[in-house]
């Protein structure tokens, strides 16, 4: 047992570093061969076969036609592209990655940011929705934080009564699962992301589901520069191809993902229950009915009943090894690009950006990783009274 | 010596077809060692090491610092973007893969097409640009076709005379040389693309290459979801990371790239001197100090000499194995998406993109297949008064 924390001059409690993620890939021995035959076709790209087969699959496992694209943002792009969004107002959550509201930018609209629910599941609130609609809104494009599903229930509902689109960057959400089945075929259309820090990645890649065979057919033309035969070009398309080498990747990344999934699940419940012991640390939850992938553990801390603020947390977690993120702080209502909306009140956004830490969870994630990282908080609580002690003596 | 051609029931002149790209990849047996470092790292995109030394090697051989894309359309989103281009008009060649004008509708600007040279080298004509700009014009957007670099001199000093951005979509010129060294550092910056399809390839890839700071800052943050520092996002932003094993790829394609375009030069001039035998065949030009990499080598057919419309001489040679493609056909402004723009008078775009016919060029190209392009071609020809009969007899 060390005397002191890492802060205060004691050891980490991390001998190496425990980053924000550990992607894992398939070992190259199994990649060889299918790779030597990718690079003797010379077919890398542009459709084929193994981009073909992952699409099959993941429109199997998705419950719905699926394409896949070279990364999730290029994937979203289409998205908006494809369901006709070229103007008037999308309203979308501001807590997220900027990436979601960059590509209602990139479209032509304007993003009107929706607050989140005060339920510990970070979701944008149906009901801040509804008050946001005006006459110039043409779609909602919420977004399933850290892998929480947001309510589809509710937002395709809203989406059928006021003839509205209803979009959904699931990018963090791949394999989170809503009444037994991964989710994959809500609203207009959803997207998801295989990025090295997804739980489920390509290298780089994404992809679009829907049961909509317009928006399919537009969004495969528009991945391939909007051609829909050769010499016609129907749409303002661009290069959203995936890659054969990350289909490739992805498919063999299927035979791992149900137990990399119970790994995320168990570690999440054995970090909750040892963080619900430390006063000041609120938990992200799940909604009823859904397990979600948890791309992070997202914690809320509240610095009166902590002993200190997020900040100091994630400067003295760093110290230990512990390498957290802010996610999604600054929301995006308060970045650079966005500062036009600054007089949106979001309140709940604005309380949980301030307070929010997101902490790994990996697909191979060790029981005493766990425990570290809750004795992490544990020992951080413990020592709060005297580094802010310290903290005002230098002052 | 077979009876006659493939069209009148001979047999195809080649045995297996040749098709209009023929991509050539390292060995998989070179790539797998760092293939495994890669993947064991984990770290297989954002930045990597392979991707830092590809952008070392790009910057020297450019001439200029460069940053890598996932695909080339990726690159040309960005350099609009880094460029400031936002709204506004931005003059482009109608005579151009549509790509390059969708990129321009994209940024939020309005393409306005020039016209191109009838110098046999299809390249932008400045002097339609000149009377093109209006007090809108915010950007030059020239484009090197086929690979053939357009006048870099004469449109940089219209940009520095009406102080408006020049840019340069040379997807297909990578390796294109100029005064004896490559192209890479022309107008405020220039883009090329590394496809599967181009001379120099990375499976999918891109580059932007500028000498200035403040383009390639911009840029930079924008490959990023214009993020700057963790959590600052001054840009509207998009996924433009290039992932490493495609700058793997690109590092191992380095050394046998001399020779490859020297191939391609050779195999270039071999056909022309073919093909400039047969009457009604104008083989595409090199202006004068300049070696283009050609991407393909493009032909135009002149009907009445030849015997015979472009379209049929396609279809006739698709008979032969021998794929062609009708690049750039049809010009962007008779795309549906640029309709809007029909009424420009672009003549000689309009003559030559219902003449061209786009030749393969591959790296390992051999002379017997040049000799059997040049033969298919004279057989045709020789066979057209007899085909032309045929056909005014099915009417």
């Amino acid at each position: 047992m060390r005397e002191t924390i890492a802060w205060l001059g004691g050891e980490p409690l991390f001998a190496t570093p425990l980053r924000i993620v550990r992607p894992a890939f398939p070992a190259v021995e199994d990649l060889v061969s299918d790779l030597e035959t990718i690079l003797d076709s010379g077919r890398v790209t542009n459709n084929g076969p193994f981009v073909v087969e992952f699409e099959r699959w993941l429109s199997e496992y998705l419950g719905a036609d699926t394409l896949v694209f070279c990364n999730g943002q290029t994937a979203l792009l289409t998205m908006l592209k494809a369901s006709g969004i070229e103007g008037g107002e999308v309203i979308v959550p501001a807590f997220t990655f900027p990436a979601t509201v960059h590509a209602i930018r990139w479209s032509g609209a304007a993003p009107v940011f929706a607050d989140i629910l005060d339920d510990g599941t970070f979701r944008i609130n149906p009901d801040d929705v509804r008050r946001k609609i005006t006459d110039k809104t043409v779609a909602i494009l919420a977004v399933d934080p850290y892998g929480i599903a947001c309510d589809y229930a509710d937002l395709d509902e809203i989406g059928r009564d006021r003839r509205i689109r209803v979009l959904y960057d699931s990018a963090a959400a791949f394999g989170t699962r809503l009444g037994g089945r991964a989710v994959g075929a809500f609203g207009d259309a959803q997207i998801f992301s295989f990025h090295a820090t997804k739980a489920f990645s390509c290298m780089e890649g994404g992809a679009l589901c829907s049961r909509d065979p317009t928006i399919l057919r537009r969004a495969r033309a528009l991945r391939n520069f909007g051609q829909v035969a050769e010499g016609d070009f129907s749409e303002v398309g661009l290069n959203g191809k995936m890659m054969e080498v990350s289909a490739l990747i992805g498919l063999k990344q299927r035979s791992g993902f149900e137990s990399s999934r119970t790994v995320r699940l168990r570690s999440v419940a054995r970090l909750r229950e040892g963080l619900e012991t430390i006063p000041g640390i609120l938990v992200g939850k799940a909604p009823r009915g859904q397990e979600p992938i948890w791309l992070y553990l997202p914690v809320v801390i509240d610095e009166e009943a902590f002993g200190l603020d997020r900040d100091d947390v994630a400067a003295a977690l760093q110290k230990e090894n512990l390498h957290v993120r802010k996610y999604y702080s600054p929301p995006c209502h308060r970045l650079a690009p966005y500062l036009g909306h600054r007089d949106d009140l979001l309140p709940v956004t604005d309380y949980v950006a301030s307070r929010i830490l997101a902490l790994p969870v990996y697909n191979d994630m060790k029981d005493y990783e766990c425990d570290l990282i809750v004795q992490a908080f544990a020992e951080l609580h413990a020592a709060s009274a005297k580094i802010s002690r310290l903290s005002s003596r230098d002052v």
